[in-house]
């Protein structure tokens, strides 16, 4: 291949038994086509197989004629039965050959932790006769780059960290050079409290066009993603803009999100701006509220505390839930949804308190109150707001859609001061 | 294929473009693996290719040749861009046709919502001329079994719930009557509180021998998680008990699971045999302690509370943790992490109290106490313990690592009485 051709087709092989056993779920793969598709160029196909080194070559020696590029993920480590070296080197018939640069690499490596390379290293200094070492700056192992049947060929080690770390820092530069056309921009929108199929009613003329930009969505426990993609060049830019403007305007005050960003980290950020804080009383949620808000560094300045009230006990003691509301409307109730969201709110000093309470199941529901139903309460400066929602599915989804509803109620809350 | 030949090879084929595009992870493949590997069938291939008929009966006709049994997941649906199908048509070299066991299959399970069929759904009923329906209990696509190249090709949809309930229904029991060998039996232990080089010393004996039985391990948060595998026979089933015995024994009171339950799950019931109960008080952990009891069903009946104290003023006023300790002793330190647990079991009326107080970065921390310090304290009846560890990882690592440290230091105590 000519140094100078364009890549517009990719395959990739993923390579070890503990694949092939279901010992993990190949990850790598799914992360190199985002990227690939972000380049514009086409995967036609991932492989899996074992570590027998003829059927790693017969599957590099097929893949190689499919496509412009070739990645290898695995098979680079030290040990026996570690094969992709000598399958390459099979399939480009020539020899292994002890390589300079990558005995460099290799050293410097060790030489960062103090360590001597053990005599098994000896094997990762092997490069197939005239291939490349690709620098790996997070492990011992030297990738490989050679050309082989008119395709480029990139081995990678296995590790995730090492592989995506490699991607980045040699691969990419590399295809940077070699596109056939600019690369795609992507934009994500996050939008919560409307159902995918109003989502999809709001923004049908972005995504029923197919694109340029290309606009499609997923959903996950009430969250819709929408994602809208289009070529790195002025023309897309301004299309893409076009596109991100008008659905933004589509979904309003239910879009929380441009970027990547939690419910959670974007919620926190605007409690901050208001120098507000927040306190959690959590039944049904069972302490996911919280732990959603403390999984975001910095939390502490806004979040003070949370009581995760199982028993009818706690929610008078902790939360000063009158006894009779607890016994005339029931703990699984509006009215006591809204107590416990202003007792945690009062006995926390905070600005904010938001409450959840209800059937996560399996068991537990009534004709009334089935499994699913849910009371989400914010208490604030100006009283109380309570929503009683039915959410779909087992004990985890219930849980989880009772966290994304509790968080968008306050959010909705703060946006209408 | 003879219907007597026994099955010892198979490949897998994935079709979408949401694959090849890197939207979603192939989990299906692993899951498949996983069986395969307890039933002794070794896998020559996991193939991902996206929505092109001509790709995907290339891939049929390529995979068919390699192994005894070919497993297709995808493709199967009701729109255009469903081209399994066609494409095994293809790859068999006969037509399609509607198939009337296919449309009885599809009028039933749209009878079961009182719903009915969308013209679109007739393309599901076609299928390759001479091929069976496989059916599919949870939704309208029929799957496709036929016979190719001397392979056994079953096509099921690629929605995971649908395509694992089929392959339990219709594929295993196929491949049960033609196994060339006896499947294997698993057993699995779980362990916390060793680190993974000593769980691998101590059971060296089993692992090293490289088997039967096949002995590995996988550790994550602090929970190494063995599994020992053999063949389901007299003398395989023998040796698996003499080997699990032989592993229980050697791992003593580490060890706090043989099968898949989680440590949660595990100290609940435990907690359930003694009538005891527990409550929570959760500083770094931030209510994942909380979160990790509740997600298990029937939980309210042992855990009664947990208090999420973020802040200094929360641990005085909801656990009442004196302020001369909060400033002689430092938030996190082992004084305060016990009076959290003394305090939080006192006001809570349990049984038990746990507590967790430590940084969990990525900043707060100091020489003295780095990001990843965490104290861990149980109270009980007769008083209480407290323990410093130093978690490795990121914020979310260190707070997965308290979690279980805390769970297993209430397990310990426990069984300490």
């Amino acid at each position: 291949m000519s140094a100078t051709r364009s890549i517009r087709t990719a395959a990739l092989l993923a390579t070890g038994e503990e694949l092939v056993r279901g010992a993990i779920v190949d990850t790598n793969s799914a992360w190199i086509a985002r990227h690939l598709r972000r380049l514009g160029i086409e995967l036609v196909e991932v492989r899996v197989v074992g570590d027998q080194q003829p059927v790693i070559a017969a599957a590099v020696r097929e893949l190689a004629a499919r496509a412009d590029l070739l990645l290898i993920g695995g098979g680079l480590g030290p040990t026996p039965d570690d094969r992709t070296r000598d399958a390459l080197a099979d399939a480009a018939a020539v020899p292994l050959r002890a390589h300079d640069e990558a005995r460099a690499q290799l050293a410097a490596y060790f030489a960062r932790f103090g360590r001597t390379p053990s005599p098994s290293n000896e094997r990762q200094l092997l490069l197939p006769a005239g291939a490349d070492a690709v620098p790996n700056p997070r492990g011992s192992a030297p990738g490989i780059a050679l050309e082989l049947a008119g395709a480029k060929v990139f081995a990678l080690p296995g590790v995730p960290g090492e592989l995506r770390a490699m991607f980045e820092q040699s691969v990419l530069p590399w295809l940077g050079e070699r596109l056939a056309e600019p690369p795609f921009r992507e934009v994500v929108l996050q939008v919560v409290g409307l159902p995918e199929s109003v989502v999809g009613e709001r923004i049908a003329r972005w995504m029923a066009a197919d694109g340029p930009p290309r606009v499609s969505d997923t959903v996950r426990f009430g969250v819709v993603t929408i994602c809208a993609a289009d070529r790195d060049d002025a023309a897309g830019r301004a299309r893409l803009a076009a596109c991100v403007s008008g659905m933004e305007e589509a979904l309003g005050e239910h879009l929380f999100a441009v970027g990547e960003r939690s419910l959670a980290e974007v919620l926190l950020d605007e409690l901050r701006a208001r120098r507000a804080t927040v306190a959690v009383a959590e039944s049904c949620s069972g302490g996911r509220i919280a732990a959603a808000l403390t999984a975001i560094a910095g939390a502490s300045d806004v979040f003070l505390e949370a009581a995760v009230t199982y028993s009818a006990a706690a929610k008078e003691r902790a939360l000063g839930v009158p006894r009779p509301l607890l016994e005339q409307s029931g703990v699984v109730s509006e009215a006591v949804a809204r107590a416990m969201a202003e007792g945690i709110r009062e006995r926390a000093g905070a600005t904010w308190g938001v409450a959840t309470t209800g059937i996560a199941g399996p068991s537990g529901g009534s004709a009334a109150e089935p499994v699913g139903v849910v009371y989400l309460a914010v208490a604030g400066p100006a009283g109380s707001v309570a929503v009683r929602k039915h959410f779909p599915g087992d004990r985890d989804s219930v849980q989880q859609f009772s966290v994304i509803g509790a968080l968008d109620l306050l959010r909705r809350q703060l946006r209408a001061r």
